[in-house]
């Protein structure tokens, strides 16, 4: 357990805090349930971004950027959506302020009312949908396959860094087309995309589907997702996909002539990641001594620290190790050489298995004299001689070692985690206890779902892809499952 | 001149916008002031962010995210930053909307006022100060050198696309230093980065120097700048770098334990560039047929319009180009294929000129028989042949010729339509009829600086840096000049 950070056993939710903290990944902003992202933090959202970015561009999306400030009015013209976000908008409603005619400091100026107010996006469907019927007009227009990267605002009472935040970072992208079949088949692409980025790259198993009705997106004919198990084994739902169907292009009247030369309205998409995954991130492998990253995402790979007393000492470990972090380099591995002098080496070892840099290389005298250095393993804190000469062939073999271990050890924890169970007592006590995802029978009833999250706070994660609902009965009412679903407390 | 747009000659003014609107850089949104940048005019965006932030990367410089939402009384910590900005801020008074209970729509939700209103960032100097005084204690946390790429809010009253609207995108860098010097060396330091990709990758030659006092950013010691000549010869400010010495240390109390165990104010920087850039870009080197992007900041450097009826057309034609666009792109060439069936080539031709896409190679049967094709320049409109096994090795020249081109064209017309003058006669006449630059001496007296405005509505740009103010006088008072400095209209 690293100094000044509470035990992961012992509180889950103050470890993942003071991991942010003591990472230095996030700060508390001055305005209630805003959030700093540090320059660490934001380093890995980079990463993350770049993933994604790629992979958006790779199947023809492109990035463009809608204003902040929606009109009012705006909010109501799809009707679940207000349900959705109504409650949770921050609203301008002056555009100056002045000094304080009794006294110090600054108040709004009356005279300078809106005469509409506005609102700050808490997601952009709206704006884009005012805009989309500008631009569409032919089924040449489409598809118009948009993504931004932006900030958006909701007003929330309780937050948590990362997960829950008043304002947080993400994407959104919002697609238009000329047949419903082309919207489900963007909506499931890029699901696939969510799925292989949070893989792949950040080492996290999701389990992919549909979410219920009660749970789906306001605005959306049907939700699909991608959902996560954390280290407490809560659910986090990391991404959602959105078939919109023809409901914003209802509420904004946006038709298109088809090649038939009639009008029809058009279809839609929506789907959002957002740094909401960072929490992710910390929750599924983080552990007692703090951060652990996979290497395909971490900002510094290797990292290295001299052992000496002066810039002297730490020239001649960098002389030692130059050919060898140059060609590391040049294989487009990330190093980076931590010599400041003005902390001790413990130091820095104790802040980097903080931050979680996959390798650790300690270089000193002794060191030189053999033509070695010491490597560490963050994942699994394994110390080893390796030979200065070596380090090239060896350090990617590691580095993929450490991305698939993270992966599998987070599978693993996942399979270990979710159970099946006989009847609805056992469920009770199951989440009540252990936790963790239950996979069962659902009637399909949103009053089951309802009656089941008031009495155990579980939800219905989604229903996976891979359901088999044939033969097995509701957990809580015993009919005849409609579907087999994901239940599971969450964040 | 092209279709749907006005000349150049008669109403520059209308013109620029015209070229947004049919060059779909950016469209009006719904709110009044607002903007959306489309995704050609994002990719350009794109460009230069990675143009800069390689830069400020390679100098030490890291990312991070503060927060949009803003305490008001954060504002009025700085007397002059109040000034300011106090009279242009959003204000956030409410956090819910509800059911509009006399009838249709939505209305702000009267018990959601927020006990202190919030302001939407005009800038994040107060925000991230307050933020640094957690973050700073000893001359060991020194400097820190963060930069964030966001977006902003100032209300403004007049707004014109990209270059005036109530949201805009910038990076904003914040760095904190143990001695003025360091600060000093910093902000010039990003002053020359910014001449660097203005000059180098944008072709837009600009004047470097001081701000006068009265010109200078609200809360800074002293403001350095880049200022542009635009297409109507009047200037433009396309970045500043502040040397806010320690008015935001100590607005915001932030203090360090120096070496010699002392305590001591932080010294401050900031320095930003905002996509108020894409309008220079716009009015440096647009012409008649549209916007003209030089090479290095194309989304498309080459774009490929093959003639010919159908789907088997266009393959022979890519098949036939195949291996010349091939080894373009791995020499690094941004190449399009705009191979849509739904428009002509004639529309396609029109659109990338309008769009400014340096270099268009147009290939048909003829020229496939004659192994060869035709290549358009879009800075000169020269058209010539061009042997398809000649492409890679011509293409980067050609690339290489416009991008010196454009700037060169840049260079002379900012140098003819720089002026000396021998009195305040003469300033008057040729503020009013020519225009341009003028290139006087000043007094150093604020008053003549605001009398020459308000008679001419011409301001002090800059005092450059290479100014010669020994023997000569001020063109207002006849007073010795302390300063030789630019006098021009301005955006």
């Amino acid at each position: 357990m690293s100094k000044g950070v509470t035990s992961k056993k012992e509180d889950f939710a103050r470890w993942y805090t003071d991991i942010i903290t003591k990472a230095e990944l996030a700060d508390y902003g001055p305005v209630k349930g805003t959030m700093v992202i540090r320059p660490y933090g934001y380093s890995i959202w980079t990463s993350l971004k770049e993933a994604f970015d790629r992979r958006f561009q790779e199947t023809g999306h492109v990035n463009a950027y809608f204003p902040l400030l929606i009109p009012k009015s705006f909010l109501s013209k799809e009707a679940e959506h207000v349900k959705g976000f109504a409650k949770e908008c921050a609203v301008v409603t002056h555009h100056r302020l002045m000094a304080n005619p009794n006294g110090e400091g600054l108040v709004v100026d009356p005279d300078s009312k809106l005469e509409e107010e506005v609102i700050i996006r808490p997601t952009s469907e709206t704006v884009i949908w005012s805009m989309y019927k500008k631009w569409i007009q032919s089924y040449r227009d489409l598809p118009i396959l948009i993504n931004q990267w932006a900030n958006v605002v909701r007003w929330e009472m309780r937050t948590r860094l990362f997960l829950r935040t008043t304002e947080f970072l993400w994407q959104e992208g919002h697609t238009a087309h000329a047949t419903p079949e082309e919207a489900e088949e963007e909506a499931r692409k890029i699901l696939d995309i969510y799925r292989e980025v949070l893989e792949d790259v950040m080492a996290i198993p999701v389990l992919t589907g549909l979410k219920t009705e009660a749970e789906k997106f306001a605005g959306a004919v049907h939700t699909y997702c991608i959902e996560t198990m954390m280290g407490d084994k809560r659910a986090l739902q990391a991404g959602t996909s959105h078939n919109l169907g023809q409901n914003f292009a209802k509420a904004f009247d946006v038709t298109f002539q088809t090649e038939g030369n009639k009008l029809e309205h058009v279809y839609a998409t929506s789907w959002g990641v957002s740094t909401r995954l960072i929490g992710a991130l910390i929750m599924v492998h983080g552990d007692e001594k703090g951060l652990r990253l996979p290497p395909a995402i971490a900002p510094h790979q290797v990292v290295v620290v001299p052992i000496g007393k002066n810039d002297e000492d730490f020239s001649a470990i960098k002389d030692y190790l130059a050919t060898a972090l140059t060609a590391l380099n040049n294989d487009g591995i990330r190093v980076h050489v931590d010599d400041r002098l003005t902390v001790s080496a413990g130091f820095k070892f104790h802040e980097w298995e903080m931050k979680g840099a996959p390798l650790r290389l300690e270089v000193g005298a002794r060191d030189m004299e053999k033509g070695s250095a010491v490597i560490v393993r963050r994942d699994t804190g394994e110390k080893s001689f390796i030979q200065r000469d070596n380090l090239v062939q060896e350090v990617p073999k590691l580095l993929e070692e450490i991305q698939s271990g993270l992966f599998q050890q987070a599978v693993t924890f996942r399979k270990e985690n979710t159970t099946t169970v006989e009847n609805y007592d056992e469920f009770k006590k199951q989440i009540s206890t252990e936790g963790g995802f239950i996979r069962c029978g659902w009637d399909g009833d949103p009053e089951t779902e309802a009656a089941i999250r008031e009495e155990t706070k579980a939800s219905i994660r989604l229903i996976p892809f891979d359901e088999k609902p044939e033969g097995i009965s509701c957990i809580y009412s015993g009919k005849p499952a409609k579907h087999e679903v994901i239940f599971a407390k969450a964040y």
